[in-house]
């Protein structure tokens, strides 16, 4: 994470100071550190916290089976733990982490959230994330009438010449000090490179961690 | 979103069909539907969760008070509801929404997941989100060995410049098809148009919201 003063995980949480409910435990939401999607809610109690803590893995109590729950020892998806929050009333926590496998639900989505209805759908994200999934279903599901496809079917030569146009545009409107054609010609610009991105199998999530390396 | 068949919120949750707990309860996770960033989380009871579907805004129910609470109402704070999913055990929810102020949490920081053992930390959204807040804060208290803060010493000339040839960089890497490369080149012209951004003070959430305005 990008703090200016790396917090180790044994002093995040004052574990004591946590309010767990009447059954010991505190809901934890687990987040996704590179694009924000939530991934799982679970719980924990003081033990699990504090074996999360310690290991830099999480640790919940199962409900059903009255037990510890190391999660990912049995599928390997285990979630390495890169930052621990709790709320203003010290009764929920946020775990920021990267998902080995990119699996954290047990029925093999990224997500336990991907319901809509009954309907899978792709957890949300933040807004890049999002439109990089719609970008690759338009690769690999094209349609004629989408302006993405067309790029798609001219190749690098047809995007990247994209890219050097909407660079001049974003150089522009920052130019004429605009915000409003700020924010549209920087949305273009990263829609394109995006399209790029698609274009070369290169997730957008790579870039995310080149981002994270840097920082560290 | 981004979905391509967008869901209305009616037939978004089957209310009848989620698990609520011995109190009749389950937990909402509240999500900045721009950003990711986790917000709050609150508890539902099953006609607070029809009173969400019905408004398009949130109502939770409140355990200390007993009563039902439709967040905002005093502050100003309105929760506008963009989606909302349930979890593969169907007992817990997600709550995409756009936050009113941007201030959801009732001691007036953006989110209730602000603390990090006492301190005042941002909360953590995505990655450029993260990145955009430490770009800002290097504009607002510069130091003299910071790269970021030369870049803003040099104005626009000089920060646009640099998005020139990082984008010459970027078309350089795609064009040899070299994956390592193409993240680490996005990557540079991600964080050099974060600068042009804050340095023009136009929030990134700005981009962010003209991209979703696109899309529906």
């Amino acid at each position: 994470m990008f703090s200016k003063e790396p917090h180790s995980l044994h002093n995040a949480i004052p574990v004591e100071k946590i309010r767990y409910d009447e059954q010991g435990l505190v809901p934890a939401i687990v987040q996704d550190y590179l694009d924000g999607t939530v991934l799982m809610m679970a719980w924990m109690n003081r033990e699990s916290l504090q074996k999360t803590l310690d290991t830099g893995e999480t640790w919940f109590w199962s409900r059903s089976r009255q037990e510890l729950w190391h999660k990912g020892a049995t599928s390997g998806h285990l979630q390495k733990v890169q930052s621990i929050r709790y709320d203003c009333d010290s009764d929920a926590l946020l775990i920021g982490i990267e998902q080995i496998g990119d699996i954290a639900c047990h029925t093999g989505e990224r997500s336990c959230f991907h319901q809509i209805d009954g309907q899978i759908v792709a957890p949300p994200g933040d807004t890049l994330s999002q439109l990089f999934q719609v970008i690759c279903d338009r690769r690999d599901n094209p349609t004629e009438s989408s302006y993405t496809c067309k790029l798609f079917a001219g190749g690098d030569n047809k995007i990247l010449k994209k890219i050097g146009e909407e660079t001049a545009e974003v150089v522009m409107a920052f130019k004429d000090d605009d915000a409003d054609a700020i924010a549209g010609e920087v949305a273009d610009l990263l829609y394109h490179t995006l399209v790029a991105l698609a274009h070369h199998k290169v997730d957008v999530k790579a870039v995310y961690r080149k981002l994270q390396e840097r920082r560290r």
